[in-house]
């Protein structure tokens, strides 16, 4: 059995931040389904055996169990030395970003699009309310990124995987032109492409994108 | 000058979380207000020269500047070595709760209250989808609760007062009936007021809170 296992889906950007660090740290790891979509995370079993937060990405190593993206990526870079800064400083930077984009970076972007691409009859009221928020969190990292290339520091770290969670999936699931709005974003999002090992959350996590989403 | 300065205001609940935590560890510290109702947060020179993400709370201590709440109260856990489980399994566990927080407890309560408070225009769709998951979030928080006195082992951490950031505003700001709704948070409430020291939002940071909220 390999040495990670982790409960994600396809669709979940929060896993997709897991699932990359795996990915470019070079773990062993293997991904275990969670069919969001059929309410895997509400059911009473799960909330009471997996995580009672009724959320992915949960992270098996060594007898532990742990769940939050932000822990699992904390873990990981101080397990494998990778994407962490060598000093407290820089450590702390990658926390106050993670906190950001869980706070709202990643959570207003997650909902916005999760309300977009798979619940057709959101209130229009309630999804300019989201726009709102995830174009102010946006504007703060693009002007952020338009000043260095990554987020702390000169390398990529694990600030960097926190607040890339979502910023892959294709534009037909949340109608936002990240190019055209926030260019130092689309620039980022290119670097950390680039990065040897990188993948897609649908090539890297199972799942069963919307036909629409394949592009 | 005492040795730490907190840049707070009193309807803040995450600057209540850093101030609490100053106030109950026993710090030498002065806060320094923050008019954000007359837009501080948002003007240019803020963002340029305290904190980019147009926020509060910052802290200062020791040359160090940082912000984000979850950041202030590890780094204040680390050193006054209070509210700071001693093993790096409860460190992990009170992060997990942090960043719950921060994505779903007190961000969509806060955002919920401020509407409510202090925006009384808010479009009734949005109001009711925040509610929504104000309630989903308290839930988890309450069943947690009812198993055990405090979030993570047996004595208060630093993700109690995470979490405690705005269960103390009053009723007339949010209008969620908590000790109906959610019993064990609000008998947790009783005993993080409970510790020796303890204090009220306004009474421990400056601001101007609205008549209505006095009580």
């Amino acid at each position: 059995m390999p040495a990670y296992r982790l409960y994600c889906f396809g669709e979940s950007g929060n896993a997709y931040k897991a699932a990359l660090m795996l990915q470019l740290a070079g773990c062993d790891w293997e991904p275990v389904f969670v069919d969001f979509f059929k309410g895997a995370t509400r059911d009473a079993a799960y909330r009471a055996e997996i995580n009672e937060m009724g959320e992915a990405p949960v992270l098996d190593h060594a007898g532990e169990r742990m769940t939050q993206s932000g822990v699992i990526l904390n873990y990981l870079a101080d397990e494998t030395g990778k994407f962490r800064p060598d000093d407290a400083r820089g450590r702390r930077e990658c926390w106050r970003w993670i906190l950001f984009d869980n706070h709202k970076f990643t959570s207003y972007f997650a909902t916005y699009r999760f309300l977009k691409a798979f619940m057709p009859d959101s209130d229009p009221a309630v999804m300019k309310f989201l726009e709102g928020r995830v174009k102010s969190a946006f504007y703060i990292v693009d002007k952020h990124l338009s000043a260095q290339d990554f987020m702390v520091g000169n390398a990529p770290t694990i600030a960097d995987l926190s607040l890339a969670g979502y910023v892959f999936y294709p534009i037909e699931e949340h109608g936002i032109d990240i190019p055209a709005a926030f260019p130092a974003i689309a620039a980022w999002r290119e670097r950390i492409k680039a990065i040897p090992g990188w993948k897609h959350p649908y090539e890297l996590m199972p799942g069963h994108p919307l036909p629409k989403a394949a592009g």
